[in-house]
């Protein structure tokens, strides 16, 4: 068996030590005589396991006990719709910022459940930075601000958090949660689809302040009710068993290896490193302004887009896969999330300078 | 390890040859160098995974060519939402068949967005029979009609198709899908939640006549339109890939052991024995009438109530687990699903008859 390294922006690696455990527990979890997937959800032994990851995720982000942490399905895509389902309330108005493609599909979604102002766009640059706290125009009247921190698809990320004053702030963090720190009491609601930092597909962990959950416009599906799944500790329905214990495998791992400022040390230097030889060359270019380039997802052009097939080829034949961009930018792609080992940027980085002596 | 004989009405016991698949492929999927949990969604290898699975439902079901099938999230839960929302239409309402838990709650959700009429109910007999076809009100002009065939909790399944006319029948089949030949052709749409005759929770399937799709209200949340999902070939967003995967080991186990012709006959003699034995006692009790008795749930009672915490404490101790009846009507409920096997139910058989011997 070879393992690659596995650049997708999601769902994208996981953990090898998680694999690994996940495979050993697959017949019979801890002597049940059960695969967790087997599990009643209403069963003490994954009651147990979905607490305990609940727990350790609580941990990792110093989650204060006025949030609800809930484990959800359907991904940021759902969020969409259930943010503004949810939060839009009597006033019926939200502040949005552009500053890439899933926010521009956040703010289409939303619109067609409320008044959205679009309160800062990067769209005139490409979405190749983002706006700086004065340059957002935020209504104080707004029901929420919602952003996202990291843009998978144009690499590009706010090096702070917004200040938005008595409005609540909704964060996507698809592709940034658990990658570094984060003060949670800045955020009214964090969401996130789990096939990036947090599991498998299928999973999305949404985390919500308590005053903000009961405002469900009358005509939202019940399943869509933030209120719903509090009230029932995400088991209002059967909920994704499986992905949930991956989550908390994955949870449980980063624990053990230092925690979220131990994960962002690695994950600092990973993309330092990967920017650096990017900059150094006159073959390989990245259009993100050095402030808001992304830890977790660096594109990268070719100076020769001729040879994009050729470099993807030879790129998976020593190992490294999933590099081709998103279709609507084109060139590539190098998807660095948690379970990336620093040896995979490593080896990337010598792919791309050898690739460049060949051919540059 | 010791494997359980597991009769959770859901999660449930998943084939043994296909937890073993899935342990070996854990890092490696056929050479990939990567678990299919970490594979993208748009990639080659994930994109024939999943072909494959919906080729081996289609072939499993004979699901003609007009009909699409939606690899989904929510489970039958959201379904209650998305099929008033997709389907009631210009017509704006529709007919329920009341007969049983599930089927209330289907019922409750529709409400919410049109006018339901109940076309028949058992609530008076507490959902221990299925209505029969003459005793079904059913409104021709009715947008659908909405039953459930196969009631989890009350254990009590319709022996027939209802026959609706130019009106499109819908049903929930989470509890009873693939457990025999259907002719899918009765149906406008089908759905299912995974976690029972499919796979792991977290994967909902849909089976809907191309016709039907495409008149979702307007204020339908986007990742609640059929028609988005079938256009995208369920991939408008991030599906739950693992969960696919896992199905589509489960179609491949069920068409290696004969099909659902061949599932069938063993369903039919698992639930016959266990009736059997039933009846033949005086000390276990089955409320539902012998001509409506579900294949995959067998709920019973125990003569002395008091005994039910040591019935289930001694059934765990010999390995049959998750016995215990729904909350709502107590007692016991063994499920028997496709995945447990003949020799389960022998046990749990022989169990139960020693028990009588020592207290009954």
């Amino acid at each position: 068996m070879t393992r690659v390294y596995n650049f997708s922006a999601g769902p994208a690696m996981l953990p090898e030590p998680v694999l690994n455990q996940a495979r050993d527990e697959m017949l019979d979890w801890r002597g049940s005589g059960m695969c967790v997937a087997e599990m009643s959800h209403r069963g003490k032994e994954f009651m147990a396991i979905a607490a305990e990851a609940e727990a350790d995720l609580r941990e990792l982000l110093i989650i204060p006990e006025h949030y609800k942490v809930l484990f959800l399905q359907g991904g940021a895509s759902l969020q969409f719709a259930m943010v503004p389902l949810n939060m839009l309330g009597d006033k019926g108005r939200a502040d949005y910022l552009n500053t890439g493609s899933w926010s521009k599909k956040a703010i289409a979604e939303a619109k067609r459940f409320g008044e959205v102002r679009i309160a800062a766009s990067t769209e005139a640059s490409r979405f190749t930075c983002a706006p700086a706290q004065d340059e957002l125009s935020l209504d104080p009247d707004a029901a929420y601000v919602h952003y996202t921190p990291n843009e998978t698809i144009e690499g590009v990320e706010f090096p702070y958090v917004p200040e938005t004053g008595a409005v609540p702030l909704v964060a996507d963090m698809s592709s940034t949660i658990l990658s570094r720190p984060i003060d949670v009491t800045r955020f009214g609601l964090i969401y996130a689809g789990a096939q990036k930092n947090i599991g498998p597909a299928g999973l999305t962990i949404v985390i919500v302040r308590e005053d903000l959950i009961g405002k469900a416009q009358p005509f939202t599906p019940t399943m869509l009710d933030y209120k719903i799944h509090a009230e029932n500790g995400s088991m209002y329905n059967t909920p994704p068993t499986y992905a949930w214990y991956l989550a908390g495998l994955v949870f449980k791992w980063l624990k053990g290896i230092g925690g979220l400022s131990t994960i962002a040390e690695i994950n600092a230097r990973k993309a330092q490193k990967l920017y650096a030889a990017i900059d150094r060359s006159s073959f390989y270019h990245n259009p993100v302004e050095p402030s808001a380039r992304s830890w977790m997802n660096v594109p990268f052009t070719l100076a020769k887009p001729e040879l994009d097939e050729t470099f993807l080829k030879e790129a998976k034949a020593v190992g490294l896969t999933t590099l081709q961009g998103h279709r609507s930018v084109g060139g590539m792609r190098a998807s660095i999330y948690n379970a990336m080992p620093e040896a995979g940027v490593d080896a990337l980085i010598a792919f791309m300078q050898d690739f460049e002596r060949r051919y540059g």
